[in-house]
């Protein structure tokens, strides 16, 4: 049996070097390509895409799953051998559920929508868009029947994201959530409002890229295992655990975009870099879900990055950089950058606001997957829901329903994980507090070590050994709980805004 | 017949799209990776090269090649198709008459002994080196025994790398210019000296680099289609015709390594370029031969950019960027670019001297191919040479026989091909002067589109389809002839040196 796991490992790895490869390639896309290399580097991404997924679905392939199922029962549930062998069933399972033909089409007909949903945002035109949508949909309802009947059909798509998480589930997470947040949102309207102009003012480009580098230095990001550049788009790309790169966007006159976008991005990098080295090539060399993974880089853009021990330390640098600045009150830049208004667009949202963004979407979704919500009449069920839950109404469709990419790209079920991602950094939080009391303190003398070393071991160093919900009950003793997450909102904004 | 040609066409584009991707992760190691990325990059690389080794020398593929022989004889030779199937066939027979094995334990032993050719150069030790270089002649010995018997055991290595090239051939044209050549070094090494010192001054490194930028995309290097960076050895990356990137290194307080070193690269990434795009993704979307590579680079690095006409059209504008030049005349400036010195390093050697280098070392591959020279005689029989043909005698082996590392990575045959580049550029240059009478005048407008054009059309579109013999002759009517190189340099000192 040896002798398969090494074949196993072996197979993996080539998989993960390919992956590797290809995170190359899209990060390379998105930062240094010259223009007229779009062409070439699709079809090599997509060459080396078609090349893993021949090797992943290929019946010898299955064939060694099959023999190596009775030698994981025989070993320790959680050890790394067991492990690699539940998730590389899992993988090959979903691979093969899904006939190649399929995967082409989809792929074509997102690269239209994707194109489309770009131009008729531009042009605030849902009705051009809506044909594209109404094919992917249909889309989507075919690859939830190539999979086994669930509880929900929304399931399939949910379990693409956040492994083993249901539709209830995340249903009875939010309903419990919701009316506390909208409940929130407008006890603090109803409050003398916080002035944040002095975020909006030219800030030197340079200055606040050397800011943003100071900081999640602090943090611990490896710049030997990483790196920092520019992009449209911040995102992080893994390579392998020792190449976690990070880019960012600079704004010339708001501060927000790099300072936050910075340290939301080092949190999700940190995550990568921290797997243990003995996964390496592995499938488990990866975050357990986009739901943890969020949770790691909203924890140190927020609970970290927005909090006031963070501040206590940091503003006064800012300062420095940025004369600006001077007259305005450590109180106050704290208050600005904690400001909460109910807007319209997702990515803008604040931290009080942000998930209610999040369940909107969420029942749009399992509306139209139950068949109860027709894409003609999304726009206005969108913009109900807004006015509902935030109290604003958009001014059009591109302000509205066109404003996410997502869909277009096919991407049903994916929403919720920011959300869950919210509510789990503020559950780990609570327990890391727990057993470093004096967190506080040392985020207020700018140390991050420690923090840093709790993560790595009670997260990163699993990588997805563990689905999403028995990583958080192994850490907290219980399964995703929005309590903590409200507990800090209303602690948090009740100070601010002296509820 | 349709259906195999279009299956032909999908494996190479399979291969040309890894051979690609390759590239990306090549130019990122070299430019942007960060230092701990080393080690996965090696195994993504690896495991891409033995993806394509697999499908490139897999039986299948052997028959459909079997299958379209006789369809390549039906066709016009020189037609797209046929080129095809002919460099497909070579590839494949290449490929697959050197076992797996081989090539692991190959890439195993040049490894080892290229970390140890930059140890062992730092402490100018050969001793050290010596194991790995006889290990690696009893390699480069089996390797040539996978194949069927030349007329010269030299003639397989020489194969790799300027197709179609014979020993004698490539001794016939050095034993012709060698005398020549030293003759003329000694005629310039009797008259008065040039002075140079003034290149050797602090200059900005970003006006350097700006200056660079000016020149190439005069020259027509396509920034649509490639983009420049800063690497500690330049080089040409092209991972599609759409995308071919250099790279150039700015010395603080020396011109010419900037200056050159990004003329030189915009030559090869210019042949790239001007691929024609029906060869995309094809098997001849490659340059002819290494050598007709580099009589790219070098037309623009010397038959372009250390001419009289061209500095008569950039000194006053690199003049104008460095005012510490506007002491010293054109005249001066010129003669300073252009100065001979005899000197231990190849790759810093003047256009007059450069070929001594190269004959050396071919000189020496042969005798140790042939058996007639020893590893251990090695230091000696190359200082012996450096003083017959240079006039100068290393000081040690670091400045002598340890300084190149093509050895170290199983490089042999190689060499020649820097040589016949600068033949080849000359032939080319005279053939080019025919045809576009008054270049000359052209160049001294800083025009150089009519230059470009020539090249694309007679050289660039054909990609790999002619070898390199067959495609100097279709050019010039001759074979690779060194009387235009040796007329060119006799001309160019003669008005420099007042021979």
């Amino acid at each position: 049996m040896q002798e398969k796991m090494k074949q196993l490992k072996e197979t993996l790895a080539t998989l993960a070097d390919i992956g590797g490869a290809l995170a190359i390639l899209g990060w390379d896309q998105q930062t240094y390509m010259p223009s007229m290399g779009a062409e070439s580097r699709g079809q090599q991404s997509g060459t080396l895409g078609r090349l893993a997924h021949e090797i992943g679905t290929s019946p010898d392939f299955g064939k060694l799953l099959d023999e190596l199922k009775p030698y994981a029962a025989s070993l320790d549930p959680d050890s790394d051998d067991a492990r690699m062998i539940k998730f590389a069933i899992r993988d090959y399972e979903q691979a093969t559920r899904v006939p190649a033909e399929f995967v082409v089409e989809q792929a074509e007909v997102t690269a239209l929508a994707n194109q489309a949903c770009a131009e008729q945002r531009a042009k605030s035109d849902f009705a051009h868009f809506r044909p594209h949508l109404e094919k992917i949909i249909e889309l989507t309802h075919r690859f939830i029947g190539f999979f086994p009947p669930a509880d929900h059909p929304y399931d399939t798509l949910l379990d693409n994201f956040e492994p083993e998480m249901k539709t209830a589930d995340v249903k009875a997470i939010f309903t419990a959530l919701r009316p506390q947040q909208v409940e929130l949102i407008k006890a603090i309207a109803g409050k003398s409002q916080v002035d944040d102009s002095f975020l909006h003012q030219p800030f030197d480009e340079q200055k606040q890229w050397d800011f943003g580098v100071e900081v999640i230095t602090a943090f611990g990001y490896d710049w030997q295992r990483g790196r920092q550049d520019k992009s449209p788009h911040p995102f992080t790309n893994g390579s392998s655990i020792n190449d976690v790169r990070i880019t960012t966007r600079v704004a010339p006159d708001f501060l927000n975009s790099m300072l936050f976008g910075t340290m939301h991005e080092t949190g999700h990098a940190m995550y990568g870099q921290g797997h243990g080295i003995n996964l390496e090539r592995t499938n488990l060399a990866n975050g357990a879900s986009l739901g943890v993974h969020e949770s790691q880089s909203r924890m140190w853009e927020n609970l970290v990055g927005r909090s006031l021990p963070f501040w206590q330390h940091f503003y006064p640098r800012l300062q420095k950089q940025f004369p600006q600045l001077k007259g305005v009150s450590l109180d106050k830049f704290y208050k600005g950058i904690n400001k909460v208004q109910p807007s319209l667009i997702r990515v803008e949202a604040d931290e009080a606001t942000y998930n209610l963004h999040i369940m909107l979407r969420l029942e749009i979704e399992i509306a139209i997957i139950e068949g109860k919500l027709a894409v003609k009449d999304l726009p206005e069920a969108w913009n109900a829901k807004m006015q509902e839950y935030l109290g604003v109404t958009p001014p059009d469709d591109a302000k509205g329903v066109l404003q996410d990419i997502h869909w277009s790209w096919g991407l049903f079920g994916y929403f919720s994980t920011y959300a869950l991602g919210n509510l789990i950094s503020a559950q780990l939080w609570e327990k890391i507090n727990q057993e470093i009391p004096d967190l506080p303190e040392q985020i207020r003398q700018g140390k991050f070590d420690a923090l840093l070393a709790w993560l790595r071991t009670n997260i990163h160093v699993h990588g997805r050994k563990f689905m999403p919900q028995e990583l958080v009950q192994k850490i907290t003793g219980s399964k995703i709980d929005p309590a903590p997450y409200m507990h800090y909102l209303k602690k948090k904004y009740s100070e601010i805004y002296g509820l």
